[in-house]
């Protein structure tokens, strides 16, 4: 037995592995990987498969990232971990400063999973107003088809089916409000327009019911698991808007879309200067560390933070994870802010997307919805094949590529450090898997 | 302004420190720390801390560990992240064969906190009994005083009131059963016969109520954040008893008491030759990585991954982490169950121990309910100070200590490398810090 096959046999055999059923497997092939080199995975047997989705959308730098790697290895030689309650190092303080710069957002509590940063999120809106004498402010509020984790806190507010049905009767009711996603737009009508439409479904919601709600937590601009569904930043500044006239918190979950996936370090900087123009409350992970190590923060407001501030202790924000500001995670995301700030990354990406865009367009097959935002590109294919996504998959990873269809939805979210021939790749070998599952 | 007071004040400013009121830390100081070593951590001013609670109980061989830190290096040369849905590597697949021949477990399902592996197991749980056709067992229940994390489903099961109450709205309720923590037992009446007076009434409870109950989820031998509460292992046995007559999961929740802290590899195994003679499901976090890395993971029986093995996708396991299976922390894992079948770790361990309880044994202030499982060992101490934990822990601090009591409830938790001066220093030191703050 190869190799790979001896690996692949052990894995289904020990590992559960996550977001599948299992019993898939039997058709659809699980592959070994070795090693990772930029844009590049490797299996035992030294074939290649370009990671056209940044191994769920956590790489930025590529695999094997020289400066983030060094940064590990540097931290490993002076403090792999100290406890955060009652003690501090400098990696976690740096972080959370250069974060609060960034984002205009200055309190950082940490945790090591995205849904760990959404249930904090919203733990902290809740206990926020029960602080300063609003007890009655305990709902949430989200978007239709929106992802938010899988955690029960988190699954609330998330509203994927095939993740949420099921646990039902575990979970707290909230609201969905109609999604901007531009797909759902009439015809004739303008993504704007549509957007502002859906603002005006916000409000009305908001006006009858703001006496209860805590806060609405969205995924600016690109909503992932919904299937790269994207929307005009004018839904984002009048959420801003109906969010403030009535008292509820705005918690934007860029956990899939911050640093640079979207064009800007931040998915909300396209609808306001900074993300606290928009936001409360952001929810970062995934490419926080560059795809290297679990890490997830929530930053928040001077306003959030001392109504937290008391002598009462049951007043303070008593939620904890073991890890939390693991400095050999923290480093890591230190590593990956410098990168952000040694080189034009975010004006790079632009004309990567470009191209890749161009080449979208230059697709014969059937297809509709062309759409990019930043480094997120995205089509869907018109196919009666059932199993569209899940031949797809299996046919690009034939063909050296990594890519996981969500239904029809055909999305790229790459490494920034595609060379031409990994553009030229990428577009050519989709192609192939697209026409070979139609 | 001296490095450390420059460090301390900037991480105020800009860290959101968890389990903290944070006002607190205008009395209490805030300890920067600059690298560690062994069972000590450093500030940047060259002050040594002996870590006599590994850092939130996740330090087992002290720090800068150089087997785990080399193994952690090799692995970033190698493959320092892949998605585990459709992939999968060697790290991920050697550590879960391993953890399956020592629990005898054979299914591991993996995320980053430990919060995050009690709402797997609880969502594993409620969702086999619907695969399997009883669909009404969707409730769980717990021990008075247990903890289980701070996500809100792991709140739900919870028991502990300063992290609960106040997000009551938020929480799904369950049932609490005794507990067996041998501090309540009657006079005259043995931690045996109090455990088998609790399981008595974990019986009744569960014959009247089974037909809706998914799981019993418990903290094996040591309620940590009760206070240290320990109890007898036939309780366990009961337990398990219980939860076979009527069709009850047991989740054995050991992310604080796994890999040795109570004299066994697991808590279980003072209860049954394997884990899976308890337990249904184990939860594993904190330790696993030596205290390096976040990483957690569910483990469970044949018959439950064979209940979500269908051609429905809505019948698997759909759950998923971003950063499941993180080959860093898989590596930092395995160099872990290294050092334990390296050397008889668990037998030098009841060395140490025994010198502990020793030690304690003849302090000479007031204190009651000595006690010790393994390597924790914990006493009361008789005072009438309000803030004794907050005196004591300050007060350490000045001695070189970093124990954090709760409440009234002195603990040592401490990595397993400790010398004989550690234990001197931690012996002398404890008494130092309690004397003063009575």
């Amino acid at each position: 037995m190869s190799g790979n096959q001896d690996l692949l046999q052990r894995s289904l055999r020990s590992v559960w592995h996550p977001c599948t059923q299992m019993k898939h497997h039997e058709r659809y092939p699980l592959v070994p990987i070795a090693r990772g080199e930029g844009a590049w995975l490797f299996d035992s047997e030294g074939k290649g498969y370009l990671d056209a989705v940044s191994s769920w959308w956590v790489n930025l730098f590529g695999h094997n990232q020289p400066v983030i790697k060094e940064a590990i290895k540097a931290q490993l030689d002076q403090l792999e971990h100290v406890m955060l309650a009652g003690f501090t190092h400098e990696p976690v303080v740096a972080l959370s400063e250069q974060l609060s710069a960034l984002t205009g957002l200055g309190h950082a509590f940490y945790g090591s999973d995205g849904a760990s940063a959404t249930e904090i999120a919203l733990k902290m809106s809740f206990h926020y107003w029960r602080n300063i004498g609003q007890p009655e402010k305990t709902k949430f509020i989200s978007l239709q088809n929106s992802y938010h984790g899988e955690t029960l806190g988190a699954l609330s507010v998330t509203d994927v089916a095939i993740f949420k049905d099921t646990y039902a009767p575990l979970i707290l009711q909230s609201a969905q409000m109609p999604s901007p996603d531009s797909r759902l737009a009439e015809a004739g009508e303008s993504a704007e327009a549509y957007a502002l439409r859906c603002a005006e479904a916000l409000e009305a919601y908001v006006a009858e019911h703001h006496a209860t709600l805590a806060a609405f937590i969205i995924e600016p601009l690109v909503q992932g698991a919904a299937g790269m569904a994207m929307y005009h930043p004018v839904y984002l500044q009048r959420a801003r808007e109906v969010c403030s006239r009535y008292q509820v918190h705005l918690i934007a979950d860029e956990i899939a879309v911050g640093f640079g996936r979207t064009g800007t370090l931040f998915a909300c900087e396209q609808a306001g200067e900074k993300v606290s123009e928009i936001a409360d409350f952001i929810c970062l992970s995934k490419g926080i560390t560059g795809g290297y190590l679990p890490l997830s923060v929530v930053l928040t407001t001077d306003d959030v933070y001392q109504a937290f501030y008391h002598d009462q202790t049951v007043k303070g924000f008593l939620h904890s994870h073991s890890y939390t500001g693991n400095p050999l995670a923290c480093s890591a995301a230190l590593a990956t802010l410098q990168l952000f700030a040694a080189s034009d990354v975010l004006g790079q990406n632009r004309e990567t997307a470009q191209t890749l865009l161009s080449a979208v367009e230059h697709y014969d097959f059937a297809m509709q919805h062309v759409r990019q935002r930043g480094m997120i590109t995205a089509f869907e294919v018109v196919t009666q094949n059932p199993q569209f996504a899940r031949d797809c998959y299996a046919a690009a990873l034939k063909h050296g590529l990594l890519l996981r269809p969500i239904g029809n939805t055909v999305y790229w979210m790459p490494p920034y450090c595609l060379t031409q021939s990994d553009q030229q790749h990428l577009v050519e070998a989709t192609r192939a898997a697209v026409m070979e599952s139609m």
